[in-house]
This record gives C-alpha cells, sequence and structure tokens, in this order.
C-alpha cells in the first residue's frame, strides 16, 4: 500500500496525475447526500477508496456513466449537472442548468447528457464531453421519467398535459414525437430493459399506461386496472419508484403503491398474475440479475427490514434487518453479492446473495443511491 | 500522443509499468488465431491500442474477463489456460493444462476458472488470481457446453455418456449433481442470460435438450422436435453455434442446421414459431442488444456476407457484404455499433448498427472472435 501511494504522489509531480494502473469494471459510486459528496467503492476489494466532494445538493441524485466507465454525470435536485472523474476522483465539470431537476440518461453513442427538468420544465440535452448546451426542449410542464432507448433517442412524460414525447438527436435539430393521452398527472416513468416497452405510472389514475416504442405509431395502453385503488387504504409514505420495476423469469415484480405486498405482473402480457405480502409499504422491488430472487425494502417506518423473496414459489424466503433506514440497493453486475445503503447506521453493507452472509461494513457518511460502473453497458437507466 | 508517449516511458522507467490512467469498460480483445495474438482495442476511438503476443494456438480460442475488467482467461484449443493484462497488454500466466480443449468460464463470484476438455476429457478448476489446480472433475468423455451458473457454479455436458453434470464450488469439495439421458451425442450447449434454461445441441438426434435449472430436481426435456431432420439437405461446412442463440422481443433466433434459414422459438414455451430465409447457412445468428435486430454470418463459400433482421417483422431489411471470411460479429454493450472480424481482408470492420454506415476499418491479422470487456458482466457465456 505504502509503495503504491508513493507511485501515486511521483506521478502526481510528473504527470499532474495521481492515477495509475486501474480497470474500471468493479468500480461504484454512493451518494453521500448530507454532504454534498459521492464515496469511490471498490467491488473487489468491498472497500471505499476515495471521495469525491462539491457536488451541491444531493437529495434525490442519480447519476449514469460514460460507456468507457470512466465518468459519470451526477443530476442534482438543485438543478446541477455535474462530470465526475472515477479515476482522478475529481469534480472535471458543473453546470446549474436549471432550477430544479429530476433526473437525467445518457444517449446509446455516449454523445449526449439529457436532463429533466421540474422548473422551468422541460428537457436539456448537453454534450457529453464538455457539457456544452446542445439543444433545449421546452415543455411547458414538469417532465419525469426521462430514458433513453437504441437511436440516440430519449423518452420522458410531461406531468401537467399527460403526454409522453420520444426526442430524436440523431439530425440537426430534435426532432419530437408526441403521444398524447397517456392519462393524468404521470409521475415517473420506466423503460423495460431491452428498450421496448415505457411503463408510466399515473397520480390521477387507478392504472398504468404501457406504450410499446417498436411499434411505427406507438399508442398507450391502459394496463394494470385498479392498481391504484387501494391507495386510500394506507398512508403513502413515499411514492414507490417505478425504477424497482424487476424482471424475475417471466415476470415483473412492482411495489404496490399503499399496500404492504408486491404485485407479480406477466412480462408479455402485463396482467397481474399474483401477489405476495411483505412486512411494510416497498420502496424498491429489484430482482438479482438472474431473476431468481427479489430484494424488496420499506417505507418509513419500518425502514429498517429487508426481505427476500424467491421468484418460482413467490415466498419471503429471508428476512432481517441490517440496520436504520436502508434507502437503496445494488447488486454487482452477476448477483453474487447485494450492497445495501444504511443511511442512519452511515454505513453500506455488503451480503452474499447464496449464504445471506454479512461480508463487509464501509463507512459513508448518510449513504443513499449506489451506482456501479455495469451501469454503463445498460439501456434505460 | 507524443506526449502521451513519453509519459509512457517515463512511467515504465520509475514505476516498471506503461500503464497510466485508462478506464477498461469499453476496450476489448480480438483473436489473431494465425499469429497467436491478441490485438487490444478501444471502442470509444475505433481504434487498435496494443497487441498481446505469445499465446500459443489460438484456434477456436474464446475468452473471458475477471469481474474488475482489468484480466482475460484464454482458453486455446491446445489446452492452454493464458491470464493477460489487457492494462499492461501482456501475458501473466500460462498453464498448459491439458491437451485438448474447448472453451471455459468464470464463476460468479471471480474466483474460480473453469476449463472444458476433450483430452483428457473433464472439467478442471483453477485459481482466478494464481491459475494454481483448484480441482479436477474427470468425465471419462468429451465436456462440451461449459458455462457458468450463479452460486459458484458450473453446467458442462458429456458428448459420450449424454449427461449433464452442475458442479458446486461452493464449498471444500466439488459437490456434483449429474443428469442422465439428455440424449445422443451432445456437441454443444448454452444458458440462456438470465442462467435459468440449459439447451443441448444434440448430434444423434433430431431435436435439442432444454433443462430448467430453477428446478429442484432439474429434468431434461425435448424440444424442437425434427430439428435437425434436414440435416442431409446441404452440406454442413460448419456446425451453426448455440451461442449464437438470440433473445429477440419474446422469441430466441437460432441458425437452423444445414438449413438455408434461421429459427424463430417462443422464448417461454421453446416452441418454434416461424422462420426466415436467409442468403446461405447461417453460423450465428446474433440479437441487437435491444433484440430489435439479428445479424446473421454464413458457413463457406458465403461467408463474406452479413444479413440483417427484423425481429418485429422477421424480414431481411439489410443485406451487404464487408468481406472475405466473416467469422465474427460483437457490439458495442448499449447497441449501438457492431464489429465484425473479416478475416481474410485483415481487418475489424465497425459498423452503425442505426444508418449501417461504416464507420472505420481497423488492421488486424486473420482476425476471428472479438471480446469487449462488457462481458465481465454478464453470465453464461
Amino acid at each position: 500500500m505504502s509503495t503504491r501511494l508513493t507511485a501515486a504522489a511521483l506521478a502526481l509531480a510528473l504527470f499532474g496525475t495521481t492515477t495509475l494502473a486501474q480497470s474500471t469494471g468493479d468500480l461504484g459510486l454512493v451518494v453521500e447526500r448530507a454532504d454534498g459528496s459521492l464515496l469511490v467503492v471498490d467491488q473487489s476489494d468491498r472497500a471505499s477508496v476515495g471521495r469525491i466532494t462539491g457536488l451541491g445538493d444531493l437529495s434525490h441524485a442519480s447519476l449514469v456513466y460514460s460507456p468507457d466507465q470512466r465518468f459519470a454525470y451526477v443530476f442534482g435536485r438543485d438543478g446541477g449537472l455535474t462530470k465526475v472523474d472515477i479515476l482522478e476522483q475529481k469534480v472535471v465539470n458543473r453546470v446549474l442548468q436549471a432550477g430544479n431537476a429530476i433526473g437525467g440518461a445518457i444517449s446509446d453513442d455516449g454523445r449526449y447528457i439529457a436532463v429533466s427538468n421540474y422548473e422551468p420544465g422541460g428537457v436539456r440535452i448537453f454534450d457529453a464531453d464538455t457539457l456544452a448546451p446542445v439543444a433545449d426542449i421546452p415543455t411547458d410542464s414538469k417532465t419525469v421519467g426521462l430514458v433513453d432507448i437504441p437511436g440516440t433517442r430519449f423518452v420522458f412524460s410531461l406531468w401537467d398535459a399527460g403526454e409522453t414525447w420520444i426526442a430524436d438527436l440523431s439530425g440537426a435539430e430534435p426532432e419530437i414525437t408526441k403521444i398524447t393521452g397517456i392519462g393524468t398527472n404521470p409521475y415517473d416513468a420506466l423503460v423495460t430493459s431491452d428498450g421496448r416497452t415505457y411503463i408510466t405510472g399515473l397520480f390521477g389514475e387507478d392504472h398504468l399506461t404501457a406504450i410499446d416504442l417498436w411499434q411505427d405509431t406507438p399508442e398507450p395502453t391502459a394496463i394494470l386496472d385498479g392498481y391504484s385503488a387501494g391507495r386510500e387504504g394506507l398512508p403513502v409514505y413515499k411514492m414507490p419508484h417505478l425504477e424497482g420495476w424487476a424482471l424475475a423469469g417471466h415476470e415483473f415484480v412492482l411495489p404496490a403503491v399503499g399496500q404492504h405486498e408486491v404485485l407479480w405482473v406477466d412480462a408479455r402480457s402485463l396482467t397481474q398474475t399474483g401477489r405476495t405480502e411483505t412486512y411494510g409499504q416497498p420502496i424498491f422491488a429489484m430482482a438479482r440479475p438472474d431473476g431468481r430472487q427479489v430484494w424488496v425494502n420499506f417505507a418509513h417506518p419500518l425502514n429498517d427490514t429487508i426481505q427476500v423473496i424467491d421468484s418460482v414459489t413467490k415466498e419471503v424466503i429471508h428476512q432481517f434487518s441490517p440496520g436504520p433506514g436502508v434507502l437503496h440497493m445494488e447488486f454487482t453486475p452477476r448477483g453474487r453479492e447485494i450492497w445495501l445503503s444504511v443511511r442512519d447506521a452511515d454505513k453500506i453493507m455488503v451480503y452474499d446473495t447464496q449464504s445471506f452472509e454479512k461480508l463487509r461494513e464501509i463507512d459513508a457518511s448518510s449513504p443513499s443511491g449506489i451506482f456501479f460502473t455495469s451501469r454503463a453497458h445498460k439501456m434505460g437507466l
């Protein structure tokens, strides 16, 4: 270790960089929201290896990676778009691109970063190298559910207008396709991992809306009628994240709104096939990459607990309490481990998904989102 | 460029390494079989960035990556198992582990490398760090179709015995589960990308065999009866690779044996749903990562041509002739580009999958297999 540090110091003096040989396939970033910082973590060593500071307001922050897994683009709630270098462990660029933002995406060719904004509403497109503005797509509405799909395209929805827009950035000017009548007040959306089906959650309806993006003229279809009908049943401490939809075998698993259960939905017909009673109101239902297990965390005040569901029997096979405030979960790419952010314990906890054994605790300051670099190679995140 | 070379030379003198900051997410290796070398390529730059020599006989060679995407394990037909460092661009270890080998895999925890051997028949397990032998699983048969599945397990089949074995390496000694009666002379196999369904090609039967590995007692099931019945119809210049099965939408696409067509198979029921006539006998039918397109190459003497099939209409939408001897295809992780090995032109050719435009030619010596580092994060390769 001391040899490596000396070499790093020498390299800094000679080349203006401390970075020597370092592969990036097993790295990750953990959002430390209270401090506006990112913890750099190494999956193989199960350790933190650095910290990047000065990212502003990171509440509800998310990020995406460049195709080479060297850079991350961090979307802050304050409208900040920050580019960080995980090899050099520093901020390389930062722009305040709006007053209030909610997530972003990177185009399939790695050239463009899109950011979804509440205030002023719309989507802004930036050059991934320089963060220079490339295009502005005003919407007169808060925009939600921004995702990338193949062909230098982005899809997003308009809270106020009940529309979904497809923005094609492959030409000189953005080409917009508008899909109207998707329902009242879309609040979030996701796209399936093949980039084909865009599913929107609606605050003012009792169903969800699905759009098959492979059709020449994509049309909205109502699915899961009555899905939100039970919303009055229990207080909704936190809206479940649509991004928590997980493909387990032939079914999606999704957190039910306002209920202590997850729903199973046939991935092809998008009809409900079952339900599993859970310990609390689920926030994320995350499938292990092979789909055999689904890990579920819960809304406050039951957010100290995790349940693991087997996707063949649909039964809870394991339950444990990592600690107070389990906010996020991320699987290692082939699913052998899961990393949990336990905010109020100031820890990341690492578990083996086969034995359920705890493998490591890593110090972190109020950790929330965990993002491994393997996300660079996935669509629709 | 000159600055970088100078820095690299300085780094070599000071640290014994030429490697400075280099992310590994967009790198890859191309097998140069005639020279026993590997070309190191950079997807973002669309360029070769180095060459690693001294790997022995690389005919039918394949490779897998370590979870951090720094190391590759190369399986040579001569029984050589070679570990290369793609950052340092050199061989770091090499063992001759058998007389005649056919592929390998890496366990889901990254700890073990398994190699499938013809002579002597069986599977050998090595430590991924040191290549020290860990376990020997003799089979009294040629072994084929070796894949990794979750839980430090490997699955493979026995040509002579018509059996599929599951080897569990999670404990102190390998635990073997034998599935008998899978059919006569399995010659290759694959596992679906979720690690659930293991499908075996049989040289002596007119069907394939599927095994659901999620069942407590996995049983073989005959699928696609009559699949090989037409084998006499045309000379089989080259057996199609089962690894060429691609998931496109809700269907698998597979090269038909001895016919000028690909077959479409429902991914859930594993029954045939359609066929598409092709230019020649397909070798690989590869789905773009989003599944919307299937790219097909062909057996000699029609191996100068590529056809692209749309997976909604199942029709050929594009055909072109990159050059003589198109041996292999690899998509960039989110599918925007495809890289082709054109052996007899001594070129790798890079195409945009949206516009079909050729983006670059890269010199390579008789290139065959192309392997991008994103494979590190996938199961069952």
